[in-house]
């Protein structure tokens, strides 16, 4: 833990068990490290995803053998994709008790290479700090990779080595040569690109005729007025190959080339134009935003014009409760530097269209479509970030994944806002079993979609895990109940009853 | 879906996606088939488990993609201990998408192989039919396990060939030979020689002065008045190195040499006596009863007398709300047959000490340690035995990691009664981290055991999943409401409010 400490890492998302008592029990004599109890270790995973995005530093989870860290996989699973720094320490049997075929024994190594960069079972306690200390800097490295550590409980009470602390991470470079692309190239940006300054290069290249696109699974974007804000490459192939269409150039800035999230029996899995050139300016693990600057200097772009869109208005209290006006509400009334985490999945085009309108906000969307991450994710924002309003837009459906979330966030007290989207289907899969030809759907196959029976009640949920929750059946209540919950400070959950999604 | 039903399997339990759509739509045309949707994959395992566990044949699991698999994990660890058979089926990236690493691409195999006996990454819809069939007889090879299937969502819109029909699983065999062990040699029965004619059998031996044992993890055992009750290995080393003393022979019958749960600094992880010789009556894969039956013959051993405990009485309802009080009020209510699932982890030895006096159970203990498993082991029972109760014996904290089974639990009207023992603590690592010498426990440390902060609220959970619930403060509270839930059909949940512990 010390060794955490002095390498900068400050939180431990943790649901320890036998094999991690030692651990915790440091925790008393380490008040630097703060631990952070969730009921399941998704929780955990999401929370640590969420806090390496904001604070651009990775968090540690501590998870319970085998098993314990299989219920964290899928949400590490997303972290990965969003290129997320964690140290994950996992309890482990003590050495002599691993011969025997223990109840809790499994192959944890096996469970932790889907998700990991590095593997390292510790041999020794005496090599405790110095094995640490290289998992943190192998977890930094740029932009972030999720580096794991089993440690054996006998180990963690025996004397162990000295503290080990952390390398600075080297810094990520770039290969400065200007791809061979003409006028009217195309940029997707990823990674780093979409903040800060890399959004002033964006308005640049825009403003000189390029079409700058943002990587749809980004690990974390800024938006709202006041910034340049490029249209994300969209979920289905077929809009997404209008979005590129034309193209002769395509130039990739810490992104990979554009896929859809599923491929279907009659369209493209990739998406640009198959003439197209794709060129890597940065790739993933480079310096985007250092390759970007070169480049911009070298095509001597200094005009950042673009259009800003009119702010938000409030609509009409006594208006339609549509996605459209819920999301023109929520845009009005965010305040400056919210974070919003995204998991609304099929609600989610036509509010995420209304945000462009909202003060600035970080906006960090889904990355490897492990269900379950919005409201985890906005935990560990939460934390990273204790002087900013979080807003967590989450389905009904993927809400149900790791409600546990809830607990946490009142426990911490954590200044969250969940907004429930609830349609009472898997309404993504009402498109989706569509689009994949599937058919013959009648009332056995529709009844695996359809989850308005019975009736959650995330008022109660919420409150049953401490969290102050209501309702809105109407666009009036929504305003009221969300400008309310803007201005306090603590968790709330407001379940925003959608009418019945149409069905065609 | 047909070779599935062609091979007896007629129930999956299911979180399906996008790349299962056509998997879902088959519902629809092969009515034999029975689709349950669960809201977390976790349930569907641990139902799968339940289900197979009392069945004694093959559930199937419909889960999407590696992260879906992922979540489903834990629970699959449970089965994989509890040898119960299951055929889980994964959804899989059509071929031509999945060169592209898009966000759901991951190493599906690898998150198999944790838990998977036997994995095949189909090849080509014709085979789909020949493989799933394949897959089932692995499933069903005694005792069980778990084989899995990974679906190219495009095999799936692909014509298929043929259906399958899995032949049937070839009978457990066992070497006809008696062990050489001495009077008064101890016995371990585990596997399926603690149910049915097993238990008469461990009777004859005990008559005959054996000393005979339950193993602590078997994956089923018939419990309750009427017939022999075999002690369990008890759970902490001391205490069952203490049962086992003495032995000069121990004799396993689908069981593996005892070792304790977790290792200790201080204590020994094998639990019999170093100078006892171990004979293998059946291996956990063989013919224990066969086994059994041929040496009870070759021993002549006809008398079956045993001492029956005296039924249980209620306690006198104004008499104190305690684990003993509790334990007896249930064994006194418990309709006969009735199916308990046991994850009250600290809260059980008193519990379960008092049940050997209710009229005739199955009992589905934890087999394999990974938390979560009580509520969905009792959808899946309750789903295998419909005619049955199930008691879902859980404790707060372990009830909060796959608290969705609750809503399956109302959307299939099931026939479970779920007690939760809220202590409000992680109470067992209260008693491990003293056990494993972790010491300087704070306030920090304690914090990550306590879980009375905020006050998780089971009732309105429950009812916030459909399912009706109670809270009892007292023991005449508790007898009432679980009286009525015995004399009613349906799912219900009785949240158990403890005296706070002793933490000594």
């Amino acid at each position: 833990m010390r060794t955490l400490v002095a390498s900068g890492v400050e939180v431990c998302f943790m649901n320890p068990g036998t094999s991690e008592m030692h651990f915790v029990a440091a925790l008393d004599r380490v008040p630097e490290m703060r631990g952070v109890l969730c009921l399941f270790e998704g929780v955990c995973s999401g929370a640590a995803d969420g806090y390496g995005r904001m604070a651009r530093k990775p968090a540690a989870t501590l998870l319970h053998l085998g098993p314990g860290l299989a219920n964290g996989l899928a949400n590490f699973h997303n972290a990965r994709k969003a290129r997320t720094p964690i140290i994950s320490l996992v309890g482990q049997h003590s050495t002599k008790h691993l011969e025997y075929d223990a109840p809790l024994t499994s192959d944890i190594e096996a469970f932790a290479q889907t998700v990991s960069a590095k593997i390292v079972h510790l041999e020794s306690a005496e090599a405790m700090g110095e094995t640490a200390a290289a998992l943190i800097a192998e977890a930094r490295r740029y932009p972030g990779r999720i580096a794991t550590l089993i440690i054996p409980a006998d180990f963690s009470w025996s004397e162990s080595g000295p503290i080990g602390v952390a390398p600075a991470a080297p810094p990520p470079g770039f290969v400065d040569s200007k791809p061979d692309f003409g006028a009217g190239a195309g940029f997707i940006l990823g990674g780093r690109t979409l903040t800060g300054k890399g959004l002033e290069f964006a308005a640049r290249l825009a403003a000189a005729g390029y079409r700058v696109f943002a990587d749809r699974n980004a690990s974390r974007v800024e938006g709202g007025r006041g910034r340049f804000q490029p249209p994300r490459i969209v979920y289905f192939p077929g809009p997404a190959q209008a979005q590129l269409a034309g193209l002769k150039d395509l130039v990739l800035v810490e992104a990979k080339p554009p896929v859809s999230f599923f491929g279907y029996p009659d369209e493209a899995s990739y998406l640009a134009p198959a003439d197209c050139r794709v060129h890597t300016l940065a790739g993933v693990e480079e310096d985007g935003m250092g390759a970007l600057a070169a480049l911009i200097e070298e095509l001597g772009l200094s005009e950042a014009s673009f259009e800003d869109p009119e702010p938000a208005a409030l609509p009409t209290a006594d208006g339609p409760l549509t996605l459209d006006s819920i999301g023109a509400a929520i845009a009005a009334l965010l305040p400056e530097k919210a974070i919003l985490c995204d998991e609304m999945v099929s609600s989610g085009p036509p509010v995420l269209a209304q945000l462009t309108r909202a003060a600035q906000f970080d906006y960090l969307p889904v990355t490897g479509g492990s269900i379950g991450q919005g409201m985890p994710v906005g935990v560990g924002a939460a934390i990273a970030c204790p002087d900013r309003k979080v807003v967590v837009l989450e389905g009904d459906g993927s809400g149900m994944y790791t409600p546990q979330s809830l607990w946490t966030m009142a426990r911490e007290g954590l200044d969250i806002v969940t907004v429930i989207f609830a349609n009472r289907r898997y309404r993504i899969l009402d498109i989706e079993m569509r689009r994949t030809g599937a058919s013959g759907f009648g009332s056995q196959s529709n009844d695996m979609v359809d989850i308005a029976r019975p009736d959650l009640d995330f008022v109660k949920l919420s409150e049953g895990m401490g969290v102050p929750a209501t309702r809105s059946t109407t666009l009036s209540e929504f305003i009221d109940q969300f400008r309310a919950a803007m201005l306090e400070k603590g968790p709330r959950l407001i379940e925003l009853r959608l009418p019945p999604p149409q069905i065609e």
